[in-house]
């Protein structure tokens, strides 16, 4: 932790950086309840009335307007829907945020958090972006992951606090696009994993076996996965793929077989395909002999 | 170990079941150095000659034709490149493998292995249909997983045969195709995993964050899919996707800005787009608020 302050000992909660949450949405009063835990004065605000009436019950002081709530921040944490709608909060309220540290955790692009980061910088506002990697249930907890990048200085200062959302919090860099891309990067293979775990269990049903049956064996795979994420982030980093004995010409030929059938069975196969064509293509492109690692190249150079 | 007389204690070589492994190449070597290891007398054979020559040193014996290499084995495991092949090795010599027991570790569609499994049962040829769901170098190990699908008695009587391949070798069931149900079922998982590793990882890179600074992150999404590859198992079987707090909607409105970043940094986006494509037919199918496992809706009901 930054700064001993920072304790989550109630009785010092008064001495405790006072923080302001903007948004309770499931996310926003996750986060709130969290602060609220960890002894921070906390001040929330949301659109629409009526939501946080437990936060409230548990010591939270709800601001009248934006400009309220700010003003009873040093931090202030917005979590909305997205960026159109934090924006359209925050701007008329500039002159309120300047001098303090404001904490954006809601998802929307890279793009969008850099124009908000540009933005901040013109009105002499502290500005970290966020992203949260976890379901509101696990916030506050020691295993959640978030992620902040912008003003290092504000996360330095401000660790102690953040870290009471989630004890994995990392900073990742000062250019506040950052916060985004870890984010759509790890959810991009997340959910394209969960797309093939649905698919490949919908295929076995199709021949009688239960998805239970198959489950106990995918630990193999799980743990080969866990081991194939450093290998392929060392080739990718490298931009060499080596070759084991088993090469990308042949892993090919295995998801053909895949692939025609879940045809025959009357699946969809447009994520299949999908995966075929862009290692189809790095092979084309001369890596038939390489290792899986080179399908990014195939990613890289769209059809 | 089904029987004791199959231990691996070289002492008792002679005594243990005479095996022929038909198809040398790199698998089927590895299949012919294991049995040789475990101390069974191993006889070779393989349509071009010259491969295989240090098994010979180790003591194999290499026939000079398919049936006489047959007459050599009490079990005869055949691995070749895909069911024509090992069909057209086969075909000629019913007659020799009849009472012995046929082992086709050869990867291909389960209906090549039932459509052997009928041929085998017209020529009295007890018959185990498999999937090596490992690379070569793991042959012999006690973690390697093979499937053996088929003749329940012969499975049972060889077991420990078969365990000398890898100590994981599961009889899933008396349908011939269901080992290469479940290779197919595992491998649609895994490879569509390893297409959003290497996607996500692309990713990242077209924002200069290399791939080594994503991954040691990515041990929270594992062993989050671990406690999915359970959940969702559950959730097929029952035909039942209860929505948590988070639900599929959400889900594709969060996989809408992953595709929407990738496309913006000219990355193909074919496996995203399917991804989503099938996640928003199964909320329009009225599973907008369900789990993710109601993507199977989706994949059941292609466009
Ligand atoms: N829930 C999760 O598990 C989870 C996980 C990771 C990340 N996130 C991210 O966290 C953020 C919030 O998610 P959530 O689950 O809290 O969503 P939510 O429950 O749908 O809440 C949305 C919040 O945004 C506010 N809002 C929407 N449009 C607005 C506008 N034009 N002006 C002002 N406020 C507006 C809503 O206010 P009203 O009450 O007035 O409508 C509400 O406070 C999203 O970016 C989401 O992607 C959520
Ligand atoms: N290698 C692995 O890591 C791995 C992992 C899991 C499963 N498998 C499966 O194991 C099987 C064999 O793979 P492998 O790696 O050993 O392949 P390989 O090294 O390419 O060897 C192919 C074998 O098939 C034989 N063959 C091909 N066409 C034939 C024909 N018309 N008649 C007779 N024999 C023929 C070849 O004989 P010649 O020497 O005469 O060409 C050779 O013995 C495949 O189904 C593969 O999918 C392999």
């Amino acid at each position: 932790m930054a700064t001993t302050t920072n304790s989550t000992n109630p009785t010092t909660a008064s001495t405790l950086t006072p923080v302001t949450v903007i948004g309770l949405g499931a996310m926003g009063q996750a986060l709130a309840g969290a602060f609220l835990k960890a002894g921070h004065p906390t001040t929330i605000w949301n659109r629409s009335p009526g939501k946080g009436e437990d936060l409230v019950a548990r010591g939270a002081t709800r601001a009248a307007t934006p400009a309220e709530a700010v003003r009873a921040g040093e931090v202030v944490v917005v979590c909305v829907v997205d960026y159109e709608a934090s924006q359209s909060i925050l701007e008329p309220i500039a002159a309120d945020l300047a001098g303090r540290v404001l904490v954006n955790v809601t998802s929307d692009a890279p793009e969008r958090a850099r124009e908000a980061g540009e933005w901040a910088a013109e009105h002499d506002i502290a500005y970290l972006d966020g992203a949260v990697m976890i379901p509101t249930v696990m916030i506050g907890t020691p295993d959640a992951l978030l992620f902040y990048s912008g003003d290092k200085a504000a996360y330095d200062k401000h660790e102690g606090l953040l870290k009471s959302l989630g004890g994995q919090s990392a900073y990742v860099g000062a250019d506040h696009g950052l916060a985004a891309v870890y984010d759509l990067s790890m959810l991009d293979f997340f959910w394209t994993s969960m797309s093939g775990l649905v698919h490949g269990y919908a295929l076995a049903a199709k021949d009688g076996v239960p998805a239970a049956s198959i489950a106990p064996f995918l630990k193999s795979h799980i743990s080969l996965l866990s081991l194939l994420v450093e290998e392929t982030a060392k080739n990718l980093d490298e931009g060499a793929y080596p070759g084991a004995e088993a090469n990308l010409a042949m892993e090919v030929e295995g998801i053909e077989h895949i692939l025609h059938a879940a045809e025959r069975r009357g699946l969809d196969v447009s994520v299949l395909r999908g995966v075929r064509d862009v290692a189809q293509r790095a092979v084309d492109l001369g890596h038939g002999a390489d290792s899986w690692s080179a399908t990014v190249e195939g990613a890289r150079n769209p059809a």
